[in-house]
């Protein structure tokens, strides 16, 4: 057995921008529901943050005429391992250029994935310094524990819709450095979901076939909890605010994550999910393949996958134009 | 605020070694109470592992006439991290030479900490091959959740006593390429305990002073469980198992573990503790120093720190004789 | 608001037994995965406890030919209010007399209900005596806790199929003394489930409409657990187990039960669910009545109910032979 | 086995009335850090419940210049019930009289118990019909969830001190005719601490010895929530409101309730804690004896008794003027 492990060089996802046309509403789910805590605002949009994020936002909310993902970014390990991902990624000529940076981190490069989805990566940020009244009671702690919705704890991952999901897996691998803990490849040898990884989570990256063949649309973005219990309790919170439940709570055979989602009154799926004591430790794990049989048995204990799951998307498909340029 | 990555040679702590005069009830604690499973014997030891373990073993269980640490080993990310450790072990003269390997991996070179802890790096290992009747439903799995007892999920940690906290810090930071994410820093300037660690775990290795002066001895192992509730269930389990119970369950403000500390059969200290969601995905992490007076406040929802956890390690103080050298 | 207390006679539901034409089998399925304890063989009968039932047995498992509930019997609070009861019975017309008792508990007066189910009440019962391997720690406690399999803890409650809900309502009411929590009434005024109590529990007996319009049918029995965290560590139990799982774990939005429905070897459904702290204490607690189209909202966080929910009984269907007579 | 059942004509404990030196903090802490939401105002008293109590109010919180107990009262199961009681206060020669009522419940007939601690009992109540923002989405439960702060459920049970514990047991049995399901008993035969219930809880009222020989002094009360998860996280959220942690979270060996104790800002012990799964079903249920020697052992799983337990109560001993007699 080979090392799998690609790079070191970028060390986690660090936030997902997220388009709304109901940006007030979509605010209110984020901050009363999900319990998160807005730490910004700039022009059209609104930064915020989970209690045990330690960058000051990791979700950038973005007024705008459709849903969607407007961009999202990793955090290299260090300015060198910076330099490496923006030669690489020139190399690949997917490079757009260097931004002046955002509110909470420092410059930025801007390219897209082979699927044209929006991505940078950057390494100078700002640590959240929160101010007196979220100072916590143990000082190993972010923010304080809010108490208030489902007081999700920091984000966890993000998955997207490919029109070429082996395409963009070499892209995540070879020019990025990420490694593939699993993957479904169907009868006809056609890659339909990839799971990739840049450090010890089994995954902050996923992605599978657009069902409609489209280019860079996106899936959902996830938000940790700490226990089964809690995402269990976050349903009933759903619940209680009217928050449209699209699936779950129940457990993906796939990483076995414990998984609920919902839509976001902008129209965004999001997702909220225990992995538990579960990490991919080993510098030399092989990916997981799973195939089309393995698959239709539906989650782990036999939920069988829902329609919508496979089909909706942001942009919605009736209001796609094609892939984001700007 | 400088990047504080060390290293990314080692990949995690491997296996730990315990000594048991009481070979065959430290085997029926590990096996009926917390849920192990035996994968091997040779010699005077036992092989045990948690079923979400990849590896063969992470425990080998030795006969001995006094209870203590054998040895405990760390994974490298690859052959060249392996070479390149083995040098920095050597050219700071605590290196032993290379063993043949063991039961479950291949070629291990022995070294010995700066307080006279028994040490070993290896690469080479021997993925997990269940038997049929220890296959998992699910692929992405070690083994088949055993359903017995308290059903550790996989080596999570381990603590050592030191009679140099911060000799043996400087060791772990500049000879292994760990980095401290806490620390204990007294009034008078000396640090009387540390936790460092080599991935994203928020550690996987901790050392206190040792109260005795002594050198090299060992404080606890830790296995992980899922949740919380489960570390409450396997208080229950203890109780009823006749197993002693030090303290817990209860949370530790440093680190924030939910901790369990029990004593198996042979002597040894050993913990079931749940980190949640806890990681640390920054690279830039700095040390959060705790202070006497911090510490004095107990742990995080006020339980006082028992007496023994800082006077009881293994060999006992009765029996010791000075670390191990062989 | 007038009271609704119908009358304290019973105590609760006491055993109930289950037919297997794969007695082994079913009995592996008790003893090893749901984590009970047997406690008796008579004939062609084994007897299972919950580490937490006080009663000797709470479940009876017998050979058949064919699947299926044998019996069910309630405790009474008194040798007087058994009397009061019998005299009911007997008034009802459903009489069928006094028996010699069973292994575990003495004299029932044994009936059956008015869709032909069979049924006792006795007062006279064996409080359970583990030998010393099951004694626990807490003196308060029935047995030992197992750490074998799913751990269920004691019986909660039963469901039956009927051909007639109203009658087996009233029959439940005004013979039986229990009281009415929630029912479902169809848009043509037609009683298509019905939740009944004894006690506080909030049902200890419920009861649906046959979808073949057969009597005497059943549905399936419930363990209950401690947490919802242990109810989704069972699905992960059968799993492995190669248990069928129907459905769940999901929450009922009536009664807010938390579910998970299993298959046992035999061929009858089993259940295991976490009530949480819900408790009827209002002696004046009016039904909850749901409509047609909120039943068809799903479960509560909108899980669609499964088809096989609403048709597989014991009997199946196609070895159907009447309601049992003997 | 002789039957211990009482009688069936109190159904639980209804609401219990605290005296605080700071309302206004008081309130506070019931509504944002307890999740309570206040149901009504009247004179010098703010009413508050849990999401799941079905009447208007379970806590009635009155401005007083001592903190302590006001009064507690029991619901009756019917209008005769309540009779049968009062009578058999009157001749017992404890009782004080008729009052009209109070927000949210009729006519009350008020007594002293054996220590002078102020009681009521009464049957006509006001069922609590939430306003349009607080509806719940399950017509089956009481109040929406509110997601705020720890949530508690339900009111559980209270615990007054007593001078003398064996007289007031039997006061709660022969007058008021709850049951003892456990007790401690000393060496000397003297009864120090008594649990008893009206209902299928393990108890909903206890009383335990004054160690200054004070009279109608009390130690606390309760109120409930789902599951030992939510309880570790109320110990997080008192942490982060800098609520005092008095003791826990543990699990008590006497009932093996999942404790954890606070004081409220008036100077009130407040708990919260999760019975699980644990009723007591049997009619005949034989009180539990714990000894002195039992009782040295400490909590369930070892945890030392904190000495403010035994002696914290309000009044405090230094502000104690006798058993109210208003």
């Amino acid at each position: 057995m080979q090392p799998t492990l690609r790079s070191f060089d970028l060390a986690h996802l660090g936030h997902v921008e997220l388009l709304s046309p109901k940006l007030e509403q979509s605010l209110r789910f984020f901050v009363d529901v999900m319990g998160m805590t807005e730490s910004g605002r700039q022009g059209a949009s609104v930064y915020l943050r989970g209690w045990d994020d330690y960058e000051r936002h990791t979700l950038k909310l973005t007024e705008a005429p459709v849903a969607g993902m407007g961009h999202f970014a990793y955090r290299a390990t260090s300015p060198e391992a910076l330099q490496r991902r923006v030669q690489a990624i020139e190399k690949a000529g997917r490079g757009k250029g260097w931004t002046e940076g955002d509110l909470g981190h420092g410059p930025a490069y801007a390219f897209t994935t082979s699927d044209g989805h929006s991505m940078e990566v950057y390494y100078e940020t700002e640590w959240y310094n929160p101010p007196p009244e979220l100072k916590p009671s143990l000082k190993n702690q972010a923010q304080r524990f809010p108490a208030r919705g489902v007081n999700v704890r920091r984000l966890d991952h993000m998955n997207l819709l490919t029109s070429d999901v082996a395409e963009l897996r070499r892209f995540m691998e070879d020019v990025l450095g990420h490694r593939t803990t699993e993957m479904i490849v169907l009868d006809s040898g056609q890659e339909a979901g990839v799971w990739v990884t840049c450090n010890n989570k089994s995954y902050d990256l996923a992605f599978t076939l657009d069902h409609y063949g489209a280019k860079g649309r996106f899936h959902h973005v996830t938000y940790a909890l700490d226990s089964r219990e809690e995402i269990l309790r976050a349903a009933d919170i759903f619940l209680e605010a009217g928050v449209h439940i699209e699936t779950g709570p129940h457990k993906h055979a796939i990483q076995q994550t414990f998984f609920l989602y919902v839509y976001e009154p902008g129209g965004n799926r999001v997702e909220v999910a225990n992995a538990g004591a579960r990490l991919v430790l080993a510098p030399d794990w092989q990916p997981v393949v799973w195939t089309e049989a393995e698959r239709k048995k539906g989650q782990a204990w036999g939920l069988k996958t829902i329609e919508s799951f496979h089909t909706h998307g942001t942009p919605p498909i009736d209001q796609y134009q094609g892939p984001r340029t700007k």
